[in-house]
Protein backbone atom coordinates (compact mmCIF):
# COMPACT_ATOMS: atom_id res chain seq x y z
CA UNK A 1 0.00 0.00 0.00
CA UNK A 2 1.12 3.47 -0.69
CA UNK A 3 0.82 5.53 2.06
CA UNK A 4 1.40 9.39 2.34
CA UNK A 5 1.60 10.94 5.75
CA UNK A 6 1.21 15.04 5.59
CA UNK A 7 2.85 16.16 8.41
CA UNK A 8 4.35 14.42 10.72
CA UNK A 9 5.00 14.93 13.89
CA UNK A 10 3.98 12.18 17.17
CA UNK A 11 1.25 10.99 15.57
CA UNK A 12 2.41 10.49 12.10
CA UNK A 13 5.61 9.48 13.47
CA UNK A 14 4.40 6.93 15.63
CA UNK A 15 2.54 5.09 12.64
CA UNK A 16 5.51 5.59 10.46
CA UNK A 17 6.97 3.54 13.19
CA UNK A 18 4.50 1.04 13.93
CA UNK A 19 4.15 0.19 10.42
CA UNK A 20 8.02 -0.45 10.02
CA UNK A 21 8.07 -2.46 13.23
CA UNK A 22 5.19 -4.30 12.88
CA UNK A 23 4.62 -4.90 8.57
CA UNK A 24 6.67 -3.51 7.09
CA UNK A 25 6.66 -5.08 3.64
CA UNK A 26 2.94 -4.12 3.10
CA UNK A 27 3.57 -0.52 3.29
CA UNK A 28 5.64 2.40 1.36
CA UNK A 29 5.31 5.40 2.97
CA UNK A 30 6.12 9.24 1.61
CA UNK A 31 6.11 11.78 4.64
CA UNK A 32 6.33 15.40 4.92
CA UNK A 33 6.06 18.38 6.83
CA UNK A 34 6.83 22.09 6.99
CA UNK A 35 10.45 21.65 8.14
CA UNK A 36 11.11 18.18 6.71
CA UNK A 37 13.22 17.49 10.48
CA UNK A 38 10.83 14.24 11.14
CA UNK A 39 10.69 12.77 7.57
CA UNK A 40 14.42 13.34 7.16
CA UNK A 41 14.78 11.48 10.61
CA UNK A 42 12.01 8.59 9.90
CA UNK A 43 14.21 8.11 6.50
CA UNK A 44 17.51 7.53 8.18
CA UNK A 45 15.67 5.41 10.44
CA UNK A 46 14.44 3.50 8.24
CA UNK A 47 10.62 4.29 8.96
CA UNK A 48 9.65 6.05 5.68
CA UNK A 49 10.86 4.97 2.22
CA UNK A 50 10.57 8.55 0.80
CA UNK A 51 10.74 12.41 1.56
CA UNK A 52 8.46 14.39 -0.28
CA UNK A 53 9.24 17.74 -1.28
CA UNK A 54 5.89 19.03 -0.37
CA UNK A 55 2.22 18.33 0.53
CA UNK A 56 1.16 17.73 -3.03
CA UNK A 57 3.92 16.21 -4.09
CA UNK A 58 3.78 13.98 -1.30
CA UNK A 59 -0.02 12.48 -2.00
CA UNK A 60 1.31 11.86 -5.99
CA UNK A 61 0.78 8.26 -6.38
CA UNK A 62 -0.48 7.81 -2.89
CA UNK A 63 -3.31 5.09 -2.59
CA UNK A 64 -3.82 6.23 1.11
CA UNK A 65 -3.22 9.80 2.56
CA UNK A 66 -3.50 10.30 6.14
CA UNK A 67 -3.39 13.90 7.51
CA UNK A 68 -1.12 14.04 10.33
CA UNK A 69 -1.14 18.06 10.80
CA UNK A 70 -2.14 20.23 13.30
CA UNK A 71 -5.98 20.10 13.56
CA UNK A 72 -6.19 23.54 11.58
CA UNK A 73 -3.73 22.42 9.25
CA UNK A 74 -5.51 19.63 8.50
CA UNK A 75 -8.56 21.44 8.01
CA UNK A 76 -6.50 23.78 5.63
CA UNK A 77 -4.84 20.90 3.86
CA UNK A 78 -8.23 19.25 2.82
CA UNK A 79 -9.27 22.16 1.16
CA UNK A 80 -5.63 22.64 -0.48
CA UNK A 81 -5.04 18.94 -1.66
CA UNK A 82 -8.42 17.72 -1.72
CA UNK A 83 -9.09 18.29 -5.24
CA UNK A 84 -5.58 16.49 -6.96
CA UNK A 85 -6.61 13.80 -4.70
CA UNK A 86 -10.82 13.10 -5.55
CA UNK A 87 -8.96 13.39 -9.14
CA UNK A 88 -6.80 10.72 -8.65
CA UNK A 89 -9.53 8.36 -6.97
CA UNK A 90 -6.95 7.95 -3.87
CA UNK A 91 -8.39 7.68 -0.12
CA UNK A 92 -8.02 10.76 2.57
CA UNK A 93 -7.84 10.17 5.64
CA UNK A 94 -6.69 11.78 8.91
CA UNK A 95 -5.99 12.07 12.51
CA UNK A 96 -7.69 14.73 13.85
CA UNK A 97 -9.68 15.26 17.04
CA UNK A 98 -12.56 16.86 15.68
CA UNK A 99 -14.24 15.10 13.09
CA UNK A 100 -17.57 17.45 12.27
CA UNK A 101 -15.38 20.20 10.75
CA UNK A 102 -13.49 18.08 8.71
CA UNK A 103 -16.80 16.01 7.61
CA UNK A 104 -17.78 19.01 6.17
CA UNK A 105 -14.77 20.29 4.39
CA UNK A 106 -14.23 17.29 2.71
CA UNK A 107 -18.28 17.05 1.37
CA UNK A 108 -17.10 20.39 0.08
CA UNK A 109 -14.74 19.27 -2.25
CA UNK A 110 -16.78 17.09 -5.25
CA UNK A 111 -15.75 13.39 -5.39
CA UNK A 112 -13.67 13.29 -2.38
CA UNK A 113 -13.40 9.73 -0.68
CA UNK A 114 -12.47 10.50 2.89
CA UNK A 115 -12.83 8.15 5.73
CA UNK A 116 -11.85 10.11 8.99
CA UNK A 117 -9.81 8.72 11.66
CA UNK A 118 -8.64 9.15 14.85
CA UNK A 119 -6.54 7.21 17.09
CA UNK A 120 -7.50 7.62 20.76
CA UNK A 121 -3.92 7.37 21.81
CA UNK A 122 -1.96 10.49 22.88
CA UNK A 123 1.11 11.41 24.75
CA UNK A 124 2.36 15.09 26.02
CA UNK A 125 5.49 14.85 24.20
CA UNK A 126 5.39 16.49 20.70
CA UNK A 127 7.26 15.52 17.50
CA UNK A 128 9.04 12.66 15.83
CA UNK A 129 11.79 12.07 18.10
CA UNK A 130 8.83 11.50 20.68
CA UNK A 131 7.41 8.96 17.84
CA UNK A 132 6.77 4.78 19.56
CA UNK A 133 5.67 1.94 17.64
CA UNK A 134 3.52 0.95 20.56
CA UNK A 135 1.51 4.02 20.73
CA UNK A 136 -1.58 2.49 19.23
CA UNK A 137 -1.38 -1.17 20.56
CA UNK A 138 -4.68 -1.95 21.63
CA UNK A 139 -6.33 1.32 21.27
CA UNK A 140 -9.57 2.30 19.71
CA UNK A 141 -8.62 4.14 16.49
CA UNK A 142 -12.41 5.99 15.55
CA UNK A 143 -13.39 5.31 11.54
CA UNK A 144 -15.05 7.53 10.29
CA UNK A 145 -16.42 6.76 6.83
CA UNK A 146 -17.74 10.22 4.51
CA UNK A 147 -20.63 10.27 2.10
CA UNK A 148 -18.55 9.52 -0.80
CA UNK A 149 -16.21 7.00 0.56
CA UNK A 150 -16.23 3.57 -0.97
CA UNK A 151 -15.91 0.21 0.70
CA UNK A 152 -12.33 -0.38 -0.51
CA UNK A 153 -11.52 3.37 1.19
CA UNK A 154 -12.71 2.25 5.11
CA UNK A 155 -10.99 -1.24 4.51
CA UNK A 156 -7.82 0.72 3.72
CA UNK A 157 -7.84 2.83 6.60
CA UNK A 158 -9.06 -0.20 8.53
CA UNK A 159 -6.17 -2.17 7.33
CA UNK A 160 -3.98 1.18 8.35
CA UNK A 161 -5.24 1.23 12.07
CA UNK A 162 -5.02 -2.56 12.51
CA UNK A 163 -1.52 -2.68 11.07
CA UNK A 164 -1.00 -0.14 13.49
CA UNK A 165 -2.33 -2.78 16.54
CA UNK A 166 -5.12 -0.14 17.22
CA UNK A 167 -9.07 -1.34 16.57
CA UNK A 168 -11.02 0.63 14.51
CA UNK A 169 -14.74 1.77 15.87
CA UNK A 170 -16.93 2.92 13.49
CA UNK A 171 -19.28 6.58 14.36
CA UNK A 172 -20.58 9.18 12.49
CA UNK A 173 -18.95 13.03 13.50
CA UNK A 174 -21.63 14.06 15.57
CA UNK A 175 -21.11 11.24 17.93
CA UNK A 176 -17.44 11.26 17.58
CA UNK A 177 -17.48 14.95 18.38
CA UNK A 178 -20.00 14.47 21.20
CA UNK A 179 -18.17 11.98 23.24
CA UNK A 180 -14.58 12.74 22.76
CA UNK A 181 -15.59 16.61 23.57
CA UNK A 182 -16.62 14.52 27.23
CA UNK A 183 -13.87 12.72 27.57
CA UNK A 184 -11.01 14.92 26.19
CA UNK A 185 -11.65 18.41 25.08
CA UNK A 186 -13.55 19.00 28.32
CA UNK A 187 -10.44 17.64 30.59
CA UNK A 188 -8.42 20.10 29.24
CA UNK A 189 -9.90 23.52 29.05
CA UNK A 190 -10.98 22.11 32.84
CA UNK A 191 -7.14 21.10 33.42
CA UNK A 192 -6.08 24.73 31.68
CA UNK A 193 -8.55 26.34 33.91
CA UNK A 194 -7.08 24.90 36.70
CA UNK A 195 -3.79 25.72 36.00
CA UNK A 196 -4.55 29.65 35.64
CA UNK A 197 -6.46 29.43 38.61
CA UNK A 198 -3.82 28.74 40.80
CA UNK A 199 -0.77 29.60 38.81
CA UNK A 200 -2.04 33.09 38.25
CA UNK A 201 -1.92 34.12 42.23
CA UNK A 202 0.42 35.18 44.69
CA UNK A 203 0.12 31.71 45.90
CA UNK A 204 1.80 29.97 43.56
CA UNK A 205 5.69 30.96 44.71
CA UNK A 206 4.41 28.64 47.44
CA UNK A 207 2.26 26.64 46.65
CA UNK A 208 4.81 24.77 43.52
CA UNK A 209 7.02 23.41 45.63
CA UNK A 210 4.09 21.53 47.90
CA UNK A 211 2.71 19.89 44.67
CA UNK A 212 2.80 16.40 44.93
CA UNK A 213 1.48 13.98 42.05
CA UNK A 214 -2.11 14.61 42.54
CA UNK A 215 -1.62 18.00 41.27
CA UNK A 216 0.68 16.77 38.35
CA UNK A 217 -2.13 13.78 36.99
CA UNK A 218 -4.72 16.87 37.46
CA UNK A 219 -3.19 19.08 35.29
CA UNK A 220 -1.11 16.67 32.79
CA UNK A 221 -3.03 16.98 29.58
CA UNK A 222 -2.62 20.90 29.97
CA UNK A 223 0.92 20.62 29.36
CA UNK A 224 0.59 19.47 25.86
CA UNK A 225 1.04 21.37 22.34
CA UNK A 226 -0.30 24.78 22.44
CA UNK A 227 -1.75 24.66 18.82
CA UNK A 228 -3.05 20.93 19.38
CA UNK A 229 -5.47 22.60 22.19
CA UNK A 230 -5.94 25.58 20.78
CA UNK A 231 -7.33 23.62 17.52
CA UNK A 232 -9.47 20.95 19.26
CA UNK A 233 -11.37 24.03 21.09
CA UNK A 234 -11.95 25.60 18.39
CA UNK A 235 -12.62 23.19 16.06
CA UNK A 236 -15.10 21.19 18.47
CA UNK A 237 -16.16 24.60 19.84
CA UNK A 238 -20.13 23.70 20.09
CA UNK A 239 -19.91 20.62 21.94
CA UNK A 240 -16.97 21.90 23.77
CA UNK A 241 -19.30 24.34 24.97
CA UNK A 242 -22.52 22.31 26.07
CA UNK A 243 -20.01 19.94 28.54
CA UNK A 244 -18.85 23.00 29.79
CA UNK A 245 -22.41 24.22 30.57
CA UNK A 246 -23.19 21.03 32.14
CA UNK A 247 -19.82 21.00 33.47
CA UNK A 248 -20.47 24.52 35.82
CA UNK A 249 -24.00 23.55 37.15
CA UNK A 250 -22.16 20.24 38.11
CA UNK A 251 -19.55 22.64 39.86
CA UNK A 252 -22.01 24.94 41.35
CA UNK A 253 -23.64 21.92 43.22
CA UNK A 254 -20.42 21.20 44.70
CA UNK A 255 -20.22 24.61 45.84
CA UNK A 256 -23.75 24.18 47.31
CA UNK A 257 -23.11 21.33 49.00
CA UNK A 258 -19.55 22.77 50.78
CA UNK A 259 -21.73 25.92 51.55
CA UNK A 260 -24.27 23.96 53.05
CA UNK A 261 -22.02 22.14 56.17
CA UNK A 262 -22.21 22.99 59.68
CA UNK A 263 -19.74 25.57 61.04
CA UNK A 264 -18.02 22.49 62.94
CA UNK A 265 -18.42 19.63 60.32
CA UNK A 266 -18.58 16.07 61.62
CA UNK A 267 -18.96 12.43 59.85
CA UNK A 268 -23.25 12.86 59.97
CA UNK A 269 -22.97 16.27 58.08
CA UNK A 270 -20.19 15.13 55.36
CA UNK A 271 -22.27 12.15 54.52
CA UNK A 272 -23.67 13.95 51.43
CA UNK A 273 -20.29 14.63 50.28
CA UNK A 274 -18.84 11.21 50.92
CA UNK A 275 -21.78 9.70 49.29
CA UNK A 276 -20.82 11.96 46.03
CA UNK A 277 -16.98 10.83 45.88
CA UNK A 278 -17.85 7.26 46.41
CA UNK A 279 -20.69 7.24 44.05
CA UNK A 280 -17.47 9.09 41.38
CA UNK A 281 -15.50 6.48 42.21
CA UNK A 282 -17.77 3.72 41.50
CA UNK A 283 -18.46 4.80 38.24
CA UNK A 284 -14.97 5.46 37.08
CA UNK A 285 -13.64 2.52 37.81
CA UNK A 286 -16.71 0.20 37.36
CA UNK A 287 -16.51 -2.81 34.55
CA UNK A 288 -14.61 -2.09 31.32
CA UNK A 289 -13.90 1.66 32.50
CA UNK A 290 -10.26 3.34 32.90
CA UNK B 1 11.74 7.63 70.70
CA UNK B 2 8.72 6.01 72.08
CA UNK B 3 6.27 6.76 68.53
CA UNK B 4 2.32 5.60 69.10
CA UNK B 5 0.72 6.15 65.28
CA UNK B 6 -3.31 5.98 66.28
CA UNK B 7 -4.82 5.35 63.25
CA UNK B 8 -2.97 2.76 60.71
CA UNK B 9 -3.54 2.93 56.50
CA UNK B 10 -1.44 3.98 53.90
CA UNK B 11 -0.10 7.36 56.07
CA UNK B 12 0.40 5.61 59.49
CA UNK B 13 1.49 2.53 57.69
CA UNK B 14 4.42 3.94 55.53
CA UNK B 15 5.84 5.89 58.76
CA UNK B 16 5.65 2.72 60.25
CA UNK B 17 7.48 1.04 57.34
CA UNK B 18 9.86 3.91 56.27
CA UNK B 19 11.41 3.99 59.90
CA UNK B 20 11.61 -0.03 60.39
CA UNK B 21 13.66 0.62 56.77
CA UNK B 22 15.84 3.79 57.64
CA UNK B 23 16.44 4.01 61.30
CA UNK B 24 15.21 0.67 63.14
CA UNK B 25 17.38 1.31 66.13
CA UNK B 26 15.89 4.78 67.38
CA UNK B 27 12.26 3.83 67.54
CA UNK B 28 10.28 1.68 69.56
CA UNK B 29 6.25 2.12 67.87
CA UNK B 30 2.73 1.29 68.91
CA UNK B 31 0.13 1.78 66.45
CA UNK B 32 -3.91 1.22 67.30
CA UNK B 33 -6.18 1.14 64.56
CA UNK B 34 -10.20 0.78 65.08
CA UNK B 35 -9.96 -2.54 63.01
CA UNK B 36 -6.62 -3.58 64.16
CA UNK B 37 -5.75 -5.15 60.81
CA UNK B 38 -2.89 -2.72 59.82
CA UNK B 39 -1.11 -2.86 62.77
CA UNK B 40 -1.53 -6.67 63.48
CA UNK B 41 -0.16 -7.22 60.13
CA UNK B 42 2.61 -4.56 60.78
CA UNK B 43 3.71 -6.38 64.42
CA UNK B 44 3.93 -9.71 61.69
CA UNK B 45 6.06 -7.46 59.55
CA UNK B 46 8.29 -5.99 62.35
CA UNK B 47 7.15 -2.76 61.01
CA UNK B 48 6.06 -2.05 64.84
CA UNK B 49 6.65 -3.28 67.71
CA UNK B 50 3.43 -3.17 69.62
CA UNK B 51 -0.42 -3.09 68.80
CA UNK B 52 -2.24 -0.85 71.36
CA UNK B 53 -5.53 -2.12 72.70
CA UNK B 54 -7.08 1.27 72.58
CA UNK B 55 -6.08 4.79 71.33
CA UNK B 56 -6.14 5.74 74.97
CA UNK B 57 -3.59 2.96 75.12
CA UNK B 58 -1.69 3.36 72.40
CA UNK B 59 -0.60 7.14 74.08
CA UNK B 60 0.59 5.44 77.16
CA UNK B 61 4.14 6.25 77.84
CA UNK B 62 4.88 8.00 73.67
CA UNK B 63 6.72 10.81 73.67
CA UNK B 64 5.58 11.49 70.33
CA UNK B 65 2.02 10.90 69.11
CA UNK B 66 0.87 11.06 65.69
CA UNK B 67 -2.91 10.98 64.82
CA UNK B 68 -3.28 8.94 61.06
CA UNK B 69 -7.09 8.50 61.13
CA UNK B 70 -9.48 10.30 58.72
CA UNK B 71 -8.97 14.22 58.98
CA UNK B 72 -12.79 14.22 60.82
CA UNK B 73 -11.40 10.94 63.00
CA UNK B 74 -8.21 12.81 63.94
CA UNK B 75 -10.61 16.28 65.15
CA UNK B 76 -12.79 14.06 67.29
CA UNK B 77 -9.28 12.17 68.43
CA UNK B 78 -7.85 15.82 69.21
CA UNK B 79 -10.69 16.23 72.10
CA UNK B 80 -10.90 12.68 73.17
CA UNK B 81 -6.90 12.13 73.96
CA UNK B 82 -5.37 15.38 73.62
CA UNK B 83 -6.12 16.11 77.50
CA UNK B 84 -3.93 12.60 78.76
CA UNK B 85 -1.64 13.89 75.94
CA UNK B 86 -1.27 17.31 78.09
CA UNK B 87 -1.35 15.88 81.36
CA UNK B 88 1.77 13.66 79.92
CA UNK B 89 3.61 16.69 78.48
CA UNK B 90 4.58 14.26 75.91
CA UNK B 91 3.83 16.46 72.13
CA UNK B 92 1.15 15.56 69.82
CA UNK B 93 1.26 15.57 66.02
CA UNK B 94 -0.84 14.48 63.17
CA UNK B 95 -0.53 13.70 59.31
CA UNK B 96 -4.30 15.50 58.85
CA UNK B 97 -5.01 17.61 55.26
CA UNK B 98 -6.37 20.74 57.13
CA UNK B 99 -4.80 22.26 59.84
CA UNK B 100 -6.76 24.93 60.92
CA UNK B 101 -9.01 23.05 62.24
CA UNK B 102 -6.74 20.81 64.27
CA UNK B 103 -5.15 23.67 65.15
CA UNK B 104 -8.20 25.16 67.04
CA UNK B 105 -8.92 21.84 68.37
CA UNK B 106 -5.80 21.20 69.92
CA UNK B 107 -5.74 25.27 71.50
CA UNK B 108 -9.09 24.09 72.74
CA UNK B 109 -7.07 21.71 75.28
CA UNK B 110 -5.21 23.59 77.78
CA UNK B 111 -1.24 23.09 77.75
CA UNK B 112 -1.34 20.41 74.69
CA UNK B 113 2.12 20.65 73.04
CA UNK B 114 0.30 20.22 69.56
CA UNK B 115 3.10 20.31 66.00
CA UNK B 116 0.84 19.81 62.99
CA UNK B 117 2.04 17.65 60.10
CA UNK B 118 0.87 17.28 56.66
CA UNK B 119 3.56 14.92 54.46
CA UNK B 120 2.81 15.95 50.93
CA UNK B 121 2.63 12.57 49.55
CA UNK B 122 0.19 10.26 48.93
CA UNK B 123 -1.22 7.75 46.21
CA UNK B 124 -5.43 6.90 45.67
CA UNK B 125 -4.20 3.45 47.34
CA UNK B 126 -5.98 2.25 50.95
CA UNK B 127 -4.86 1.03 54.06
CA UNK B 128 -1.46 -0.77 55.76
CA UNK B 129 -1.10 -3.25 52.60
CA UNK B 130 -0.52 -0.41 50.26
CA UNK B 131 2.10 1.42 52.42
CA UNK B 132 5.48 2.19 51.53
CA UNK B 133 8.73 2.50 53.34
CA UNK B 134 9.76 5.38 50.07
CA UNK B 135 6.89 7.00 50.19
CA UNK B 136 7.70 10.43 51.79
CA UNK B 137 11.51 10.08 50.39
CA UNK B 138 12.33 13.71 48.94
CA UNK B 139 8.66 14.97 49.61
CA UNK B 140 7.86 18.11 51.67
CA UNK B 141 6.39 17.59 55.37
CA UNK B 142 4.76 20.55 56.77
CA UNK B 143 5.70 21.15 60.23
CA UNK B 144 3.10 23.82 61.75
CA UNK B 145 3.96 24.34 65.36
CA UNK B 146 1.20 24.82 67.27
CA UNK B 147 0.93 28.05 70.28
CA UNK B 148 2.00 25.51 73.23
CA UNK B 149 4.28 23.55 71.63
CA UNK B 150 8.04 23.78 73.15
CA UNK B 151 11.10 23.51 70.56
CA UNK B 152 11.95 19.90 71.86
CA UNK B 153 8.17 19.06 69.94
CA UNK B 154 8.94 21.02 67.22
CA UNK B 155 12.52 18.93 66.83
CA UNK B 156 10.41 15.79 67.59
CA UNK B 157 8.40 15.93 64.82
CA UNK B 158 11.44 17.30 62.28
CA UNK B 159 12.96 14.57 63.14
CA UNK B 160 10.03 11.80 62.40
CA UNK B 161 9.60 13.72 58.54
CA UNK B 162 13.58 13.36 58.43
CA UNK B 163 13.70 9.60 59.54
CA UNK B 164 11.39 8.96 57.06
CA UNK B 165 13.40 10.90 54.36
CA UNK B 166 11.47 13.67 53.86
CA UNK B 167 12.30 17.46 54.29
CA UNK B 168 10.44 19.72 57.51
CA UNK B 169 8.75 22.91 55.91
CA UNK B 170 7.64 25.10 58.53
CA UNK B 171 3.59 26.94 57.78
CA UNK B 172 1.37 28.56 60.02
CA UNK B 173 -1.92 26.93 59.70
CA UNK B 174 -3.65 29.36 57.27
CA UNK B 175 -1.21 29.79 54.98
CA UNK B 176 -1.07 25.65 54.98
CA UNK B 177 -4.67 25.36 54.07
CA UNK B 178 -4.69 28.43 51.68
CA UNK B 179 -1.86 26.72 49.80
CA UNK B 180 -2.74 22.63 49.99
CA UNK B 181 -6.32 24.15 49.12
CA UNK B 182 -4.94 25.46 45.89
CA UNK B 183 -3.00 22.34 44.42
CA UNK B 184 -5.13 19.66 46.19
CA UNK B 185 -8.26 19.89 47.40
CA UNK B 186 -9.16 22.28 44.77
CA UNK B 187 -7.97 19.35 42.11
CA UNK B 188 -9.68 17.18 43.81
CA UNK B 189 -13.56 18.47 43.86
CA UNK B 190 -12.88 19.71 39.93
CA UNK B 191 -12.12 16.41 39.55
CA UNK B 192 -15.09 14.78 40.83
CA UNK B 193 -17.09 17.26 39.14
CA UNK B 194 -15.76 16.80 35.62
CA UNK B 195 -16.65 12.82 36.75
CA UNK B 196 -19.43 13.61 37.86
CA UNK B 197 -20.66 15.65 34.48
CA UNK B 198 -19.29 12.67 32.44
CA UNK B 199 -20.70 9.64 33.47
CA UNK B 200 -23.67 10.99 34.63
CA UNK B 201 -24.86 11.08 31.27
CA UNK B 202 -25.69 8.74 28.21
CA UNK B 203 -22.92 9.94 26.74
CA UNK B 204 -20.75 7.53 29.45
CA UNK B 205 -20.93 4.31 27.80
CA UNK B 206 -19.79 5.00 24.41
CA UNK B 207 -17.30 7.38 26.09
CA UNK B 208 -15.79 5.12 28.63
CA UNK B 209 -14.37 2.25 25.98
CA UNK B 210 -12.58 5.72 24.08
CA UNK B 211 -11.26 7.23 27.13
CA UNK B 212 -7.37 7.37 27.51
CA UNK B 213 -4.39 8.31 29.62
CA UNK B 214 -5.69 11.67 29.55
CA UNK B 215 -9.21 10.84 30.96
CA UNK B 216 -7.60 8.67 33.08
CA UNK B 217 -4.90 11.17 34.50
CA UNK B 218 -7.61 14.14 34.89
CA UNK B 219 -9.52 12.09 37.68
CA UNK B 220 -6.98 10.42 39.31
CA UNK B 221 -7.66 12.04 42.26
CA UNK B 222 -10.87 11.62 42.30
CA UNK B 223 -10.80 7.73 42.48
CA UNK B 224 -8.94 8.36 46.03
CA UNK B 225 -10.72 7.13 49.68
CA UNK B 226 -14.18 8.70 49.77
CA UNK B 227 -13.87 9.47 53.75
CA UNK B 228 -10.27 11.46 53.17
CA UNK B 229 -12.26 13.10 50.11
CA UNK B 230 -15.13 14.60 52.04
CA UNK B 231 -12.96 15.05 55.60
CA UNK B 232 -10.87 17.12 53.20
CA UNK B 233 -13.44 18.91 51.85
CA UNK B 234 -15.57 19.84 54.81
CA UNK B 235 -12.62 20.77 56.68
CA UNK B 236 -11.10 22.79 54.63
CA UNK B 237 -14.75 24.31 53.18
CA UNK B 238 -13.52 28.00 53.28
CA UNK B 239 -10.20 28.21 51.54
CA UNK B 240 -11.58 25.21 48.97
CA UNK B 241 -14.73 27.71 48.54
CA UNK B 242 -12.71 31.04 47.72
CA UNK B 243 -10.47 28.86 45.25
CA UNK B 244 -13.75 27.46 43.64
CA UNK B 245 -15.29 30.58 43.02
CA UNK B 246 -11.95 32.17 41.42
CA UNK B 247 -12.04 28.62 39.50
CA UNK B 248 -15.49 29.47 38.62
CA UNK B 249 -14.60 32.99 37.44
CA UNK B 250 -11.33 31.09 35.14
CA UNK B 251 -13.70 28.93 34.05
CA UNK B 252 -16.30 31.25 32.44
CA UNK B 253 -13.70 33.50 30.70
CA UNK B 254 -12.67 30.17 28.51
CA UNK B 255 -16.53 29.62 27.83
CA UNK B 256 -16.26 33.22 26.35
CA UNK B 257 -12.94 33.37 24.43
CA UNK B 258 -14.71 30.09 23.10
CA UNK B 259 -18.00 31.42 22.32
CA UNK B 260 -16.44 34.47 20.68
CA UNK B 261 -14.45 33.02 17.76
CA UNK B 262 -15.95 32.77 14.25
CA UNK B 263 -18.47 29.89 12.96
CA UNK B 264 -15.18 28.58 10.99
CA UNK B 265 -12.47 29.04 13.42
CA UNK B 266 -8.71 29.92 11.58
CA UNK B 267 -5.47 30.42 12.88
CA UNK B 268 -5.43 33.95 13.88
CA UNK B 269 -9.17 33.73 15.52
CA UNK B 270 -7.33 31.13 18.00
CA UNK B 271 -4.39 32.72 18.80
CA UNK B 272 -6.40 33.67 22.06
CA UNK B 273 -6.80 30.02 22.50
CA UNK B 274 -3.08 29.23 21.64
CA UNK B 275 -1.71 31.90 23.68
CA UNK B 276 -3.37 30.71 26.77
CA UNK B 277 -2.34 27.02 26.05
CA UNK B 278 1.36 28.38 25.88
CA UNK B 279 1.02 30.40 28.88
CA UNK B 280 -0.12 27.43 31.40
CA UNK B 281 2.42 25.08 29.91
CA UNK B 282 5.05 27.54 30.67
CA UNK B 283 3.68 28.33 34.41
CA UNK B 284 3.46 25.21 34.66
CA UNK B 285 6.70 23.54 33.67
CA UNK B 286 8.79 26.65 35.03
CA UNK B 287 11.96 26.00 36.85
CA UNK B 288 11.28 23.71 40.38
CA UNK B 289 7.37 23.29 39.13
CA UNK B 290 6.16 19.52 38.79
Amino acid sequence: MRLAIVGFGLIGGSIARALAARDAGRWHITAWSRSADGPRAALADGAIDVVAPSAAGAVAEAELIVLAASPLANLGLVTEIGPAIAAAGATLSDVTSAQGAMARAAAAVPGLRHVGGHPMAGIEARGYEAARADLFVGRPWIVLPGSAALPDDVARVDELASACGARPVELDPDAHDRLVAAISHLPLVVAAALAETVTGTDAWDGAAPLASGGWRDATRVARGDPDLGAGIAALNRDRLLEWLDRFSTVLDSWRADLAGLPPTPDAPSTEVLRTRFERVRSALEGPGRR
